[in-house]
């Protein structure tokens, strides 16, 4: 036998994982602070929760990607491949939930999908949503949230910002057939990877008009303010996506708008979107990819739940894998371990030693000790290795004057200390 | 469609949650106080490692119990049932490794078996190893490191230890059968559970004669320490034994010693346990499962590797259900929400409102804002429910003297603040 991951799936080093749970506890830190709880699903769902079909035709990828499989009471059950579906689920079981519902989760989803470099079929989402509001507010409240986010993790970053109504008014007043608009959006929303030319090609292939198009194209070209289209489109739903722009750019600073952008050309590729939209870019990056998106959702949970009553959401997704990238990049090297101190027994003080290290962990001190008996400098080289800041050795004639050698692994610098005061020097 | 879990699978609600993050958190503070760091490995795996037989037919119950299916190349897969043998895996695909190799992990494992109260088909475990060192020192700091975990999360509990080279010794002076003796010993682990009946005649369908089912009876019963039972039973099995346990009592103090007991009946119900095993108990508790447990495994690894290199290994496993469960019956209710104040916008103050939470958020204090629009008692209401602590009053009248209204709702107090001194009263 072979030992190897399943394909798609790979082992989170220590290093690499010191630094994912210090973005992940930042983003805990953040969702927190703006009055979001933790819920926490499961990742194996009945197959015919994960297969619903809540939209036309949409998410069909991801849904043909299910990892399937029965329990032994021959019950279908997949992997989940997102977590809002869950989220849904959970609403629709749980009637009584106080609303607004404003939750958050990270966790692992699967897709058994084809693997390229940053896409692997085990990965992370973390999801902030909120329930049972369809106020302006609540996604002036996700963007803020996502700009604390980006100043958190230290990102240069900015949030594109659009509203489906006005790009359905837009279509409208291009004389695109009601029943193209939603198959224009997510052919729209490839602008950004495929270009221009592409994405007028795909549209024609739809059964857009050459006319309509052209039109298309000169909104898009002209990056006019929320004013001029207001003057130039003037039908119904792009007058509707339009005063929700202006009441959600109302909720920010002019310092703020330097990070939240209109673009009348984002559409995200999901069609369960119905309103104000958004995604996340780093300036001056590596990385490319979108680092967050979200937005309205007004029509899922009901339609999950068969019923003819509205209950309106509105979310943000961060994506662990660009975010980890981009701050790796921006780092000389990772932290190997979380140790601060490693101790060193010298001839017959292993006990003694140990009692030490036990010193130093109630003092909140992270503190290894050496646990296989090797010499003075296999342990140097140990403690070199895995980068731990400080080495102390525990010697016979030392501990008889009470004190114990700090050495300081970078300075080399080595001095006597009693226990008090190593471990005031430590904290 | 009936919109349900998987069976066995269960949604942790927010207050639960908290709770379950608080725990955590404190087992991982208390993890890399010792100087483990976090690795965290897949849920999905190659069948074949996962059903590789490490064992004289041991933890087939487990086995048996895989999730079973096959991605989109046909690759046979399952979910892990624990994380030892994942971890493994990762030993062996790095070998560069530097050892000793000390790494927690929590994480959810699957296993597809019967259900019961407490026991579901997804589950957590809590786990903590040191590869690469035979040392008992090892097993001290494991021991000591459960002590901490104890303490941090104020529970009462106390750990038995054995060591299954003694109880092979003892079953040698009892004259059982070399063959017999891994069987008998898992038989003996149900002692506490079945009752010392229900082992002897279990003990006698193994086949192991009725003279050594008295003769263990009688080391039993006798509850001996260790200096008598060295003068008892004097093979080498026994004795090396007893010498490892006598020098891990050694590693501990007078009083710690009232919380780490010798217990000659302590087996452990896996196979793979060669040496030093221990478990640990809540005092005073409806909960009367363990909610931890380890031991020494030194042959798992190198069996795993198909290699005669041997790779010692300690680890234990934190329960975190039991631990939950107990640390729930200890509270009287449990928190609801992470958030510590709840703005109320009267009148036109929505965006100024919505500003003074984004203070509060500034200043790292959990806050939360109406984003429906609601009337006051109906916000009050909601808070209410909630509990969350305080509310903030934001009204067009007070705005004008630059303050808003604090309200405690547990004392019902209200009094009027500057932004300045609302901050420094709530941080």
């Amino acid at each position: 036998m072979k030992l190897q991951n399943a394909k798609g799936a790979r082992d989170i080093k220590p290093e690499e994982m010191i630094l994912r749970q210090n973005i992940t506890n930042k983003l805990k830190k953040v969702f927190e602070k703006y009055g979001y709880n933790p819920l926490e699903t499961p990742i194996i769902e009945r197959y015919d929760v994960l297969s619903v079909k809540y939209g036309a035709g949409a998410d069909s990828d991801a849904q043909k990607e299910i990892f399937q499989f029965k329990d032994r009471g021959k019950r279908k059950l997949g992997l989940r491949f997102e977590l809002t579906l869950s989220m849904c689920r959970y609403i629709a079981m749980n009637p009584n939930t106080k609303l607004p519902f404003k939750r958050y989760e990270i966790g692992r989803v699967y897709r058994d999908g084809p693997i390229k470099l940053g896409r692997t079929r085990e990965f992370y989402q973390c999801d902030v949503d909120i329930v049972g509001t369809n106020e302006v507010i609540a996604d002036a409240e996700i963007i803020k949230l996502a700009l604390s986010v980006f100043k958190e993790l230290g990102l240069d970053a900015y949030i594109e910002v659009n509203n489906r109504k006005l790009l359905n008014g837009v279509l409208e007043y291009a004389n695109v057939k009601k029943e193209k608009r939603m198959p224009a959006i997510i052919i729209l929303d490839k602008l950004k990877k495929i270009g221009v030319r592409s994405v007028n090609k795909e549209l024609k292939q739809l059964g857009v008009k050459a006319s309509s198009v052209k039109k298309i194209n000169e909104i898009f070209k002209a990056k006019e303010n929320l004013t001029q289209l207001r003057n130039l489109i003037k039908n119904d739903e792009a007058k509707e996506g339009l005063d929700e722009l202006n009441e959600l750019f109302g909720y920010f600073s002019k310092k703020e708008l330097e990070n939240v952008i209109f673009n009348i050309s984002l559409a995200r590729g999901l069609s369960y979107y119905t309103g104000i939209v958004f995604e996340g870019f780093l300036r001056k990056s590596k990385v490319t990819s979108s680092i967050c998106g979200g937005g309205r959702y007004d029509d899922l949970i009901g339609l999950l739940l068969q019923s003819k009553e509205k209950i309106p959401a509105t979310g943000i997704s961060f994506g662990l894998v660009p975010i980890m990238e981009a701050i790796k990049l921006s780092k000389k090297e990772l932290k190997k371990t979380v140790t601060k101190v490693f101790v060193i027994p010298i001839g017959n003080t292993k006990n003694k030693a140990l009692q030490i290290a036990q010193d130093l962990r109630k003092a909140d001190i992270n503190a290894d000790i050496d646990l296989i008996g090797r010499g003075i400098s296999k342990n140097l080289n140990y403690a070199n290795i895995m980068k731990i800041p400080y080495v102390i050795f525990v010697g016979e004639r030392e501990l008889k004057q009470k004190k114990v050698k700090l050495r300081n692994m970078k300075s080399g610098k080595e001095e006597l200390l009693s226990i008090d005061k190593l471990i005031k020097k430590l904290t």
